[in-house]
């Protein structure tokens, strides 16, 4: 939808060094050179032991909308260096008019759970293309896969309850809010509150009233009337404007009323105060003047953690409306996702691996054509358990075993494990910038994502415990990054 | 420039119980009373003590663009209530067709310090008008204020050095970094490294290569001189891609040969390490080296309080690169920005001024227009300092002297405060939908903003100090307040 959402050319959404850079490897010939990159995160966010990926189809639609027009070119001229001369020569600026992309993607599939380290999108194209498209698939992917990883564990806590998206109003951003929408959908919301996003996306939309209609009317009943007749199929009362359990009361008094003409009334909300104990009185009252079905909603300063207290404290809330804490991933409000390359061809067109090393252990990259392979069980349990990963290869080769660094096992504990299956998950998107396959819907994408999360231990999955999920790296590969960072060193 | 920069109509970007309110509102015929809204925040962010006002050329961008297109109401259309009927009539959507804002808009001019509980936007209008507009309003105020204090605070403890945005590849969505890049730039920095917000808001760009170029190269040297041939006006060498020290003398040679074809490096950018002893080191061989004007940037995770701790610990740096935790503003993701009812008129067109209450006095709202007073002193010193504000309603009158409640000072005192001359902050923007005050280039509201900072006390905009600045309601509204808060308790 980025194409029908955005007005004007989006191909100068990236970092200025991407394009300095292209004009430099123009300049030496070396523009064209077939390179490697991955795009990938160091640490699961939120203190968590996994992720969702998200976000590829809206970077799928940037990278085929991509293509450089004559407004691009006539800003990019206008720019000058330190001697107050051009920053970029007229004959690299003719080439650059009407630039489109010719790159490979092969990505994980959105709703994928994924762990660190692993490439959740691979790029092998032009140098200075793969270059040129870092910092929008960084954009793109971090902040999506950061907030369907929150909400898959906002949803994880309400332990089935549905969960209401209502972030917009403190989103960062317009843009912000409508892949904020799309993201927590994903990763198990139920609907949204930003219309917008359910007209451009499909995701259900959700909201009834604010305070303000209360304090419209005289008093908390004649509004809760006027609202039961106006919409008398969508009437949740929120109850709290001026005394929470007289708003209840007030609730059931018209819950009644429209009974009486043929309606229910969905539920009430709570949006202060103490929600644990409100919510036990509320349901109670409901439940004795004969509404049972009508659901409590609760939203107020809510995320996992303020869930799983409420739960613990036994809480009545049937529906959780979860706003800026979701939208914003307050506690973490950047996956710090990064883009590596990994390999580059020489002059005759072979690989050429390559590292990035740091002092940071973790900071040092992984070299080669990456591919993840992931190892299932299959027991009467559960359909599909997730064992381990391995990230290995192409360039030496896929794994006989899931024999790993970090699983560390002998081929003879195979069995042991369990280990019934495997799958790669890096999978065909682009060739040469042509699409070649088509990506999922978003329903579908969702459904995809809960079977994973379905999927993973419910030891790594959870918001409290964490456990380690094992993965690393095919032990091939690791020997060929120790040896490159041990040569680079010198 | 939000018109040109989406494609679609962003009408609907709003939350949908605004508009089933204002549905509501239309079957009771109250939908074109007139009402006032007050946008504001109830604390500063980052425990500071004021913020800084941005977002308004951009919601009146929104505000202007705003047409209710069939698609629109093609989509209201599909939306259904619990039995599965229509949620909003075919009378009432054929009234939204086309359907354009005929609001009026006073607000804070952007750059404008503001404080807790002050209007940044006043809305009066017909009622579903207001309701409708308010979530994007919320969205854009709340994201570009909070980012504006975030880039002040942050050049603050930069202490005049040059702060460089750096944050599009972990910025939440495609206008989450635009937006952030507007607003950091109003807030001080200098320049951003996303290009089409270069292109698209006239920001300085700024930009050189990345650790990938010097890994596409044999070794860093060549890496460099490659650079310093293609772009010899543009060389802001990276010099910890494998050691930061041998990095600083590799540029330093290659500044060298630089220098003899007639160019002058720009410096060099330090991404990792101990960011002080390094500039510390890098600052002495390049002196050494005759480089005295060759800059130091540095980059890694910066902030206001990092920035502050190496500024401390004498750190060598001239221009700070900051990323992910000035465009995300990482301790505090979102502003608490809210929008409420205030005034209302009756059926005979007369206001009748309104009040929220709550357990939490802070979240009960004011009720009546409002307006903010602000008082300055003159003196040989300072040309304005900003001495306190009162916030008072237009309905009950302006106040003759700055007595508030805060303030809470006799009129006998008022000389001795040396309160010279005052201004009133909101001024006319929108009348009946239409645009009645130019506002400012973006350059002029960045330049308001820094004459702004200068005005502020300086205990009030320290990051360390955080003295509380004067401001509260003027005497009798905080009356009127009282009263009314009285009365609905019963």
């Amino acid at each position: 939808m980025i194409d029908q959402t955005y007005g004007t050319s989006l191909s100068l959404l990236t970092d200025l060094y991407q394009l300095t850079m292209g004009y430099g490897y123009w300049q030496n010939g070396m523009h064209n050179r077939r390179s490697v990159f991955h795009l990938f995160f160091r640490q699961c966010p939120f203190g968590g032991q996994y992720a969702i990926a998200a976000g590829l189809q809206t970077a799928v639609e940037w990278l085929r909308s991509f293509e450089v027009s004559q407004d691009d070119v006539e800003y990019l001229a206008t720019l000058q260096g330190n001697d107050g001369q051009s920053l970029f020569s007229s004959e690299f600026l003719a080439t650059l008019q009407g630039l489109r992309l010719s790159v490979d993607i092969d990505a994980v599939p959105e709703g994928t759970v994924v762990f660190a380290h692993q490439p959740l999108i691979r790029v092998t194209g032009p140098l200075w293309q793969c270059q040129w498209i870092e910092t929008a698939l960084l954009n793109i992917v971090n902040f999506q896969t950061l907030i369907a990883t929150k909400a898959a564990r906002v949803c994880d806590a309400a332990r089935g309850d549905s969960v209401l998206e209502f972030g917009l109003r403190r989103a960062q951003g317009i843009d912000g809010a409508l892949s904020a929408s799309r993201a927590a959908y994903i990763g198990g919301c139920v609907a949204t509150s930003n219309v917008l996003a359910g007209k451009i996306f499909g995701i259900p939309v959700k909201g009834t009233h604010a305070h303000s209609w209360v304090m419209s009317f005289d008093g908390e009943i004649e509004a809760f009337d006027a609202y039961a007749d106006a919409m008398p199929n969508n009437c949740v009362f929120l109850v709290d404007t001026y005394d929470t359990i007289e708003g209840v009361k007030s609730a059931i008094e018209i819950g009644k009323r429209l009974r009486n003409t043929g309606h229910e009334m969905v539920g009430v909300r709570l949006d202060s105060g103490d929600l644990a104990q409100l919510s036990i009185a509320a349901r109670k009252l409901l439940d004795e003047a004969g509404f049972p079905d009508a659901s409590i909603v609760a939203s107020n300063d809510l995320d996992e953690y303020a869930i799983f207290k409420l739960k613990t404290n036994g809480a009545k809330i049937a529906v959780w409306g979860v706003g800026t804490n979701l939208v914003t991933a307050r506690d973490q409000p950047a996956l710090g996702g990064v883009y590596k390359l990994a390999a580059i061809a020489d002059d005759e067109g072979n690989w050429q691996p390559k590292v990035k090393l740091s002092e940071q252990v973790i900071k040092t990259s992984t070299p080669g054509i990456q591919q993840v392979r992931r190892y299932y069980a299959r027991d009467a349990v559960t359909e599909n358990e997730m064992m381990g990963d391995t990230i290995y290869c192409e360039l030496i080769g896929a794994p006989k075993t899931p024999c790993s660094e970090s699983l560390a096992l002998p081929d003879r504990f195979v069995e042991l494990l369990g280990v019934t299956h495997s799958r790669d998950l890096l999978v065909e998107v682009l060739r040469g910038g042509d699409q070649v396959a088509e990506l999922p819907k978003l329903s579908q994408i969702r459904d995809y994502a809960k079977q994973q999360r379905g999927e993973l231990p419910a030891d790594v999955r959870s918001i409290t415990n964490n456990a380690v999920y094992p993965t690393g790296l095919e032990i091939r590969l690791a020997k060929q990054k120790r040896a490159m960072i041990k040569a680079a060193r010198g």
